[in-house]
């Protein structure tokens, strides 16, 4: 089945906009194994958009268009596309009664412009769009199907899942069920990863199981798309690969799906009624970042310090001048930790200091990471090396600060060594 | 001049990777007054690269293709020129040398694979590339003129700024200057922003000067692209629109072309010989997270404290419970900036506290934001109330406290009412 897609829209043609859009639909036809062939990118002219529908139709099996769906007058998708099948368009007398309604609900007439956003082009069916006053549709322009979707991307978002993918694993003649398994990685780099999980897609022998990659420093994905005919079957063909990954990658799968790390360690302080405190240097905050505004985290999160250098540190837990702060040492990372924990009346505390290597940025780079993690009475404290740049090694020190704190908490070795490391 | 994009790579056709070249060269492009007409996606793949390279050749004058130079097998760029064209490919001795040159200053032999990346299409026009092995070029195919360039961002964008751009201008006989002129903007919707310049572009009546938008709240930019003969030129034409704008659009000018409103309170501080003490709450550390990475910032930034509600700031600050903590008042964000500038050693000051409405997230969400900016004696209180969700809030509060920090520094009425704020 040869897919293509069409991003229509002046913003997104000038680059006034990311087109993330383009990147997230090709992502997700990937998780169930379709592929996308060509993208277009085109602006809201009647002309450019009525040759990347003939372009489009000449060549593919399925089309979808994003974008154009609105309700004002370079709004032309509809339009476009009604002149490409040599159609008329017609007024969806379902879809203008629901705008309606979400008018009327809000306590507001409906502007007469969005009656245009129900005018589609006749024999097309439409697509629901629950969240949103512009709704989809679907239709044949020469012998490529053609799926129309809103560009608010939580609106393409919602009907790519529920009603575009259903529809062409139909179409596709694809086994009835695709589940897609993701593991969070930390600690191991993707040509590490690659070579531990060789040959695990071959237990299960029917061929379901497809893996693959996907790096975002400092984290990487690993990603599983199983194929069979019902729930069941899929998770008959998962276990076997599962329980592998499972056993190859170990403590460095940090969480799964849709979890994220820091959401694990809130969860996992939030289940014994844990309260952290959170010391930075380098890192200059965004450990807090990434956990103060999570669900619950209003009674895990207790206080963040943010610091640009150890004295400052010492300065602001009013730390007696007893340690040699021209060094970092262990006892001095573990004195931080209990330090923070005890004054911000926390029961866990995690620090992050870095010692960076003098001189200006550049790509080798270095610094060293102190990570102290631990209640009253049992801190850990690690060391890591890494070289590569200022932002490198601050985005490094993020995610090893809050690994620590998921390993201490799920009762894992703290001290594992990452590829990231040096010396 | 019709100027269209050609994408290619596997990582960008699936998604792996966004896009952000795209838009990057769209807006570079603008910038200089020229619009891109179509975009376009292809994987590596010779059948689809090659369909590509020929339609782009038969519709446009320009063709910009990113990516496909790199010294893989999966890299295809010349090869697919070359045959688009209907020439052969041959060794570039000049460029040979240079890559032999790079390895051999690194203590390197060259892989004998980066062969491949001197050899280029006959007849084209090699384009240099100072930070890599992957030189550009240029050629014809058919009536178009081609210029290929790598994948990698930064050897794309300056082999964009310096090699292509001039090109198209000298191609497009344009005026022989360009420049781009840039405010940023806070506090003002983009609707308003256009309705107060309205006619400004008018003050040069030689039509050299063009107005455009870009909206990333909380911040808005104007940007002006002007054309002249000469630099002086330039100059002069600007100045009028230049005053004018800074007119009509007054305090709310945050800061200009590349600088940033938070490099803006840092070099106000540094310049000073201030010191800061930053106190947050439902921002996370997003504040302290933009000021003290910066250049500069380690004489600058002095502490960061984050707390999730007042109680544990005034806890962190060992605040007397002299005040009710439980509403919040001018006097109580008053006190919490003198008690962090203090406490800090700090010269100066910036609490951000918000109290955020009841209830789950939903889209009209309200938070009442309370920031107090100061040094001792003189602190200021700003109140704003602003609806539109958890996000939305976070995302207004951080800009409103930076720039009330910016105000207070420059002078300026701290106490200015923004097109966000509600009641």
């Amino acid at each position: 089945m040869r897919i293509e897609i069409i991003c229509t829209g002046d913003e997104v043609l000038t680059g006034k906009i990311v087109n993330s859009n383009f990147s997230y639909m090709a992502q997700k036809l990937e998780d169930v194994g379709l592929a996308v062939v060509w993208g277009t990118t085109v602006g809201d002219d009647r002309g450019t958009l009525l040759s990347a529908f003939h372009l489009a139709a000449a060549r593919a099996d399925i089309v979808i268009v994003n974008g154009g769906l609105g309700p004002t007058v370079d709004d032309l998708s509809q339009e476009i596309a009604a002149q490409a099948a040599g159609v008329e368009l017609e007024l969806h007398e379902g879809w203008l009664e629901k705008m309606e309604g979400f008018f009327t609900r809000r306590g507001r007439a409906m502007p007469p412009n969005n009656r245009k956003q129900a005018m589609l082009p006749v024999g097309s069916e439409m697509l629901d769009n629950p969240i949103g006053t512009a709704c989809g549709f679907a239709m044949d322009i020469g012998a490529a199907r053609f799926f129309f979707t809103p560009g608010v991307p939580r609106e393409l978002r919602r009907m790519l899942e529920e009603q575009i993918i259903p529809r062409l694993l139909a179409r596709n003649g694809a086994a009835a069920t695709i589940r897609l398994k993701r593991y969070h990685g930390y600690g191991l780099g993707e040509s590490h990863i690659d070579s531990l999980l060789q040959g695990v897609e071959a237990l299960d022998p029917s061929g379901g199981v497809k893996l693959g990659f996907r790096a975002h420093y400092p984290q990487i994905e690993t990603k599983l798309t199983i194929r069979g005919v019902d729930a069941e079957d899929v998770a008959r063909k998962l276990a076997p690969v599962d329980a592998e990954i499972r056993q190859r990658l170990g403590n460095f799968i940090v969480c799964e799906d849709d979890q994220s790390l820091e959401g694990v360690v809130n969860d996992a302080l939030g289940k014994v009624g844990g309260r952290l405190a959170v010391v930075e240097t380098f890192t200059s905050g965004e450990i807090a970042l990434r956990l103060a505004h999570l669900a619950g985290a209003e009674a895990v999160f207790r206080r963040g310090i943010i610091a640009r250098d150890l004295h400052q540190v010492f300065e602001s837990l009013r730390l007696p001048p007893h340690l040699d702060i021209g060094e970092y040492t262990e006892a001095l990372a573990a004195e931080v930790a209990a330090a923070v924990r005890e004054q911000a009346g926390a029961s866990h505390a995690l620090a992050v200091l870095i010692d960076l290597d003098e001189g200006a940025d550049r790509m080798d780079l270095g610094g060293t990471i102190w990570v102290a993690v631990g209640r009253e009475g049992d801190t850990v404290v690690r060391r890591a090396r890494i070289l590569g740049g200022r932002e490198w090694i601050r985005l490094g020190a993020v995610e090893l600060g809050l690994d620590c704190m998921r390993r201490y908490l799920q009762g894992l070795p703290v001290i594992e060594r990452t590829d990231f490391e040096r010396r």
